[in-house]
């Protein structure tokens, strides 16, 4: 079959083998492939995102001098069923999974090498029992942003809103976007956004942002205080005033952004009392004031992926319409294209999202 | 009245007026005064301290060039009832009180000058509203202690410590300490704690921890992991497993050192999904990898108070034999005796909590 596969942090167009479905596994067809910003951090630094995995977990996500398949947000048809399937959906029925299998020795779809392909080749393995069934109504390319949308619904369930809460978004990456495209499902807002980028801010703004600023222009933490609710000193509850001229004004803020530095700007920008989650991907040294966090009484709360339960919220959030995040698809290649997508993404102007038809 | 005056990072022994108390307000005589570590921050390295809380807050918790009567734990008992009180509180009784005026613009007791002095004077002046009856079989010094505990109460609350959670603290000192024996009250454990000092790790273990480290020759986490329920990877439930070797096990951290350096190493040392509690209080700037933040999915909860209602369930606590932490009481003083105790404080194996009887 025809694979995009890194090796020594490059791409190329390439022939591999099919792979074989193991026990309780079914091969697939891939019929679209989203590219993720953990692949470009692979391609362009790789080496500094395994340090930091491997210094966090002891292991490395994937070994560099291997070939390795990426893609972990898919969506893909059954093709044949692997022994010991119960062979609940049938040849031909397009699926959705979290880039998972349910091995003895667990398995991450989109790290591995030519056993357990991801998305950037034509076919692969999935674990039977973490199939979802796509609907006639859901085509190709939305399906795959189920993934994406998964890590956005979990950063808000770990924000832990209130009703009160009004939310800002710091950064309107693919991350910054859906976590709004969430955030406007559930009714919460005003949402205050921010990002630098023209496309970026004019697609918060599709996506259900309703205070859009420019950073170099306007503060997003100033914007934010004048939409949010009016500070109510009685409702603080959390500790002794302290320092009164810290009136309370319920607030969640999501660090979509993942540069250093960004972490303290937040906690120095944030109202007293604010839960922020760290939903960027950071994997430099970074530095910050610990007091800013104390005086406050800030809760932060660090998210990199999501549970089984909340992608099958995000797929179905998807199938019934409650979500619309078309708009973050700003093209398609086939596998071919994948190399020169990966430079075009490095622009924030040009493009959110890029789907590989294979 | 005699009063401890700090004047210019310096304290000494001073002659100050009886203060006089506003409306719904009550002069007290103060019985005993607890010597807390913002204290010793603020005569250590007052400009540090007002530095960063300038930077957070925009203003100054005190004027350094003013002179401030520090002391913000205490015990006192009712002289006199200023303009339009209930009289409540007969003169005579013994009472505490969150360290704070309800005044139209709040005054924080214990950082002000002789207006409103804090508990290093003979006299003070109280908000009657705020006053907690002290039964006969609570001594002074033991009274004081409430504003601690609420500070460790706050602390546990904060943690939002599930059934399973087994906790670590990390640093045993004042902090850490009562931290330690409100998880033991509750009946949260086996408690884990960690300190360099002899003293303290003695002390930690009478108010109630189970295994007690020295991290120069264990470590607290590895130690943490001997006793912690076994890894049940079924119960994760947070994220999809990207990291199989991440097995969960449920914890609550309690960082109660406050040292650059310290946020990483328990971020490091810290289990997948762990619940941190920064309790201790570093003014300086710090350095981090928030790639293990990230990883983990860990939340994080900085804190430096206690609502008024935890003063209360802290004190009642006391009151009702139910929280045992008079071992923290190491030596009393009179006022002439505080700047001796302050340079004793400095030296963990000597003292913990030094009470002032003016």
């Amino acid at each position: 079959m025809r694979a995009v596969v890194m090796r020594n942090g490059a791409l190329e167009l390439a022939t591999a083998p099919i792979p074989r479905p193991g026990p309780g596994e079914v091969l697939v067809k891939t019929l679209a492939t989203g590219i993720c910003g953990s692949d470009l951090h692979c391609v362009a630094h790789g080496d500094r995102l395994l340090a930091s995995a491997r210094a966090v977990t002891g292991v490395d996500i994937y070994d560099p001098k291997e070939p390795v398949i990426l893609g972990h947000e898919f969506c893909a048809q059954v093709v044949e069923h692997g022994p010991g399937t119960r062979v609940a959906h049938p040849v031909g029925m397009r699926v959705v999974s979290v880039p998972f299998l349910l091995r003895p020795q667990p398995v991450t779809i989109g790290f591995g090498g030519f056993d357990t392909p991801g998305g950037f080749a034509e076919y692969m393995v999935l674990s039977e029992d973490l199939l979802i069934p796509v609907p006639d109504n859901v085509p190709n390319d939305i399906a795959t942003l189920a993934e994406p949308l998964a890590v956005a619904l979990h950063a808000v369930n770990r924000g832990k809103l209130g009703p009160d809460d009004v939310p800002l978004v710091i950064g309107c990456g693919p991350i910054g976007l859906t976590v709004i495209a969430i955030l406007k499902m559930r009714g919460i807002g005003p949402i205050v956004a921010a990002d630098f980028s023209p496309s970026r801010r004019a697609m918060a703004t599709r996506l259900g942002a309703d205070l859009v600023v420019d950073p170099r222009e306007t503060s997003p933490y100033d914007s934010w205080r004048s939409v949010a609710a009016a500070p109510d000193p009685a409702r603080h509850g959390r500790q002794t005033p302290m320092f009164p001229q810290f009136a309370y004004r319920p607030s969640a803020i999501f660090e979509c952004v993942g540069v250093p530095g960004i972490i303290q700007q937040v906690l120095a920008g944030a109202p007293p009392c604010a839960k922020i989650v760290v939903a960027g991907l950071c994997m430099e040294h970074d530095s910050f004031q610990p007091a800013f966090g104390i005086f406050k009484e800030v809760d932060m709360s660090f998210c990199i992926a999501y549970t089984v339960e909340e992608f099958a919220q995000a797929f179905a959030h998807i199938a019934a319409g409650e979500v619309h995040i078309g708009a973050l698809i700003t093209g398609h290649v086939g596998l071919e294209g994948v190399p020169d997508a990966f430079a075009r993404l490095a622009d924030p102007e040009r493009d959110a999202k890029v789907i590989i038809v294979p």
